[in-house]
C-alpha cells in the first residue's frame, strides 16, 4: 500500500528523534526530558493555578497541548514533545474512579485488593479527549520536532490499580501476582488490551513514536519480572508493530537492572530507557549492539548544577557515542529545578560539538 | 602468633557458614533468614510484650540473646544466628537521639539536614551493651552455628541521619551528597570510623562474620555510588581485614543491580548478599568466579507458598550450584509469613539432597 500524503510528506522531514529510533546514530544526540512539561516551568505554574484539578487539566485539550508544548518554546533545541497526560487515564478508562490528592497523590477507587474486575464498569470514552490533545500539539509542532505518546505498562498500571494508590515496595499488587495469579494475570489482560487501543489512538492523532513507562518494574523477582513485565510488553510490542510498523517503541524499565539485558532482548522495543542508578559504561556492554538507548542523567545532579552535572553528561555522551542515543534524565525532572541548569544541560549536550 | 587456645578449638569444628564464606561448595547450602527473629515468630512476639520499646529490647542484653536464638531453637537446620540489634545504634552513638514510633519507623533527632555533626555529642557507650548480647549468644550458640554481627554501610547510614527518619528515594541525603560533598564526606567519614570499632567490638565480642547492610544502595547514580558506596565500603573492609583477617565481611547492596559486579570487585567484601529482584543465573555470569553468594529468595514467595515457591528455591539452588552459595532470602521475612512455609523452605533447601 503507497503511503497516504501526509504520510510521505512526513518522512520527507528530517527528525533527529525518530531517525536515532531507527538506528542511526546522531552527533549531537537529539534530546527531550521526562516531565519537561511541569511544575519547574513558571508558565506551566501560571497556567496550572486557573485550571482546577490536575485532571481537569490533562482533559482540556486546548490547555494540555498548550502545556505540551511549553517546554520546546522555551527550549527550542530539545527534539520532541511528550504528551502532557497520566499513565492513570488507562484504569479510569478501565472504570476505577480517579482523583488527585493534593500533596500525597493519584487515588483510584475502588482498589482491586478489595474488588473485583467484574465490578467495573468501563468507560473507554475517557480515552477520547487525550486523542483531541495529540491533535492540537501536532498541529502546534515545528516540522523537525518528533511527538511522542505514551502510556503506563501493564505491570506498573496494575500496581496502582491493586493498591489504589502508590505503595511502597508494590507490595500489594506483588502478593495478589503470587496469591492469585488467575485473577491478576486477568487484569494484566484487562490493561493490555485498553491500553493497545489507547496507544493506537494517539497514533492515529499524530503520535510518532510511543513509550511504556515502567516505572515499578524494579520490585519483581526474576520470574514475576519474566512473566507480568517482560511477556505482556513484548505482546503489546508486537500488536503495536502490526498495527503501526513505522511507529518505534521505548520501553522504559525503571529499576530493571541486571535484568535491563533480558528486556532488551526479549520484548522487540525499538529502543531503552536506561533510570539514572544505570552505568552508561556498563549498559553499553551490556545492552545489544546498536540497540538505541535513552537517558540517564541524575535529576538531583540536574538540581546541583556545577562540577557534577559537567562531568555526568561528558560520561553518558561518551558511554554512548558508539550507538544510536537520546539524551534524556533518568526519571522525572524535578520541581525545583533551576531552569538555568536546563539551559545549561541542554547547551552541554548540544553545543558541545 | 600462634592461635590462643579458644580460637584453635573453634576452628576444629566444621560451621558449614563459615567453611563456604572461605570459599567451599556445600551442598545442601548452608542458611539462614534476614530478620529471621523477629514478628513472624509467636515466642518473638510473646517475649516482646513485656520489653517496652524496640530500643529497650536491643539493650536488653538477656533478651536480645534469647531473641537472637529463638529462630535456632525452632528451626535447628538454620546454620547461623545474626544478632538481633538495629543499624540505628550507629547514630545513636555518634550522638543523634533515636526513637522507634510505633507503625511509623525510626526517628533521628536533630536530622543532618538541619544540623551539623558538630551539634552531635557523641556517646560511644551506647556500643557497649550489644557487645553483651553477642557474648550471651556466642555463649548459647551451637558449636556449629556461626555468630554473625553486623552494621548498616555508611551510605545507608547517612540517609537516615540525614532525613531524620526513612525517605521515599533517600532524596535528602542525595541532595546534601551533590550539593555540600564535604559535609556529606565528613558524615560518611564518621559513621565509617565509628562502625569500623562497633564491629570490631561484635568481633570481639565473639562475632564470626560480619554482614553490611546497604538497604538503600540502589538509589544511586553510578558516580555517587562509587564515591558514597563502594569507597567507604572498600575502607571499612580493608581495616576490618588488618584488624581480624580471620572473619569474612559479607556486603548487601540491596537494589544494586547492574552495579552488583562492579561492587563485588571493588569492594573487597569475602561474600554478597544478592536482593529479591536479581536473576540468579544472571549474578552467576556476572560475578566474579568462586565468590560466594547469598541470597536471594523472595520473601513474598515465602508467603505465598506453593508451586511458585517450589519452583523458585530449585532456580536458585541450581543457579549456585556451582560456587559457593548460602542460602537466603533477598530481603528481611516479613510479619506474617506462615511458620509452615518456613519449615516448607527449609525442607526443600536441606533435605533435597
Amino acid at each position: 500500500m503507497a503511503p497516504k500524503p501526509a504520510e510521505r510528506a512526513e518522512t520527507q522531514v528530517d527528525k533527529p528523534l525518530l531517525s536515532v529510533l531507527r538506528g542511526t546514530r546522531r552527533d549531537p544526540p537529539p534530546m527531550w526530558m521526562m516531565r519537561q512539561a511541569g511544575r519547574y516551568l513558571p508558565e506551566y505554574r501560571a497556567l496550572r493555578q486557573d485550571k482546577g484539578s490536575f485532571l481537569d487539566l490533562v482533559y482540556d485539550a486546548d490547555a494540555a497541548a498548550e502545556v505540551t508544548l511549553q517546554p520546546l518554546k522555551r527550549f527550542p533545541k530539545l527534539d520532541a514533545a511528550i504528551l502532557f497526560s497520566d499513565i492513570l487515564i488507562v484504569p479510569f478508562a478501565i472504570g476505577q474512579n480517579l482523583t488527585f490528592v493534593t500533596g500525597e497523590g493519584p487515588r483510584l477507587t475502588p482498589p482491586l485488593i478489595g474488588a473485583d474486575l467484574d465490578d467495573l464498569t468501563p468507560y473507554l470514552a475517557r480515552l477520547e479527549p487525550v486523542y483531541e490533545t495529540v491533535r492540537k500539539v501536532k498541529a502546534g509542532l515545528e516540522p523537525d520536532k518528533a511527538l511522542i505518546g505514551f502510556a503506563g505498562s501493564p505491570w506498573t498500571v496494575a500496581t496502582y490499580m491493586v493498591a489504589g494508590q502508590g505503595s511502597r515496595d508494590q507490595s500489594e499488587a506483588r502478593r495478589l501476582a503470587y496469591a492469585d495469579p488467575a485473577k491478576f494475570g486477568e487484569l494484566i489482560a484487562r490493561i493490555e488490551s485498553v491500553t493497545l487501543d489507547y496507544l493506537s489512538g494517539q497514533v492515529e492523532a499524530g503520535a510518532e513514536a510511543l513509550q511504556l513507562f515502567d516505572s515499578w518494574a524494579g520490585s519483581l523477582s526474576p520470574a514475576q519480572f519474566e512473566q507480568w513485565v517482560i511477556a505482556p510488553t513484548a505482546r503489546l510490542v508486537a500488536e503495536l508493530r502490526s498495527r503501526h510498523p513505522e511507529v518505534p517503541v521505548i520501553g522504559f524499565p525503571k529499576g530493571a537492572g541486571g535484568k535491563l539485558s533480558a528486556y532488551a532482548r526479549e520484548t522487540g522495543v525499538n529502543a531503552i530507557g536506561l533510570d539514572e542508578t544505570v552505568d552508561p559504561a556498563w549498559a553499553a556492554e551490556e545492552l545489544p549492539e546498536d540497540l538505541p538507548v535513552q537517558g540517564n542523567f541524575d535529576p538531583l545532579a540536574l538540581i546541583a548544577g556545577g562540577e557534577e552535572l559537567t562531568s555526568a553528561v561528558k560520561h553518558i555522551l561518551d558511554a554512548f557515542a558508539g550507538r544510536p542515543h537520546i539524551f534524556n534524565l533518568g526519571h522525572g525532572i524535578l520541581p525545583d529545578t533551576p531552569i538555568a541548569h536546563v539551559e545549561q544541560l541542554i547547551a552541554l549536550v548540544k553545543g558541545a560539538k
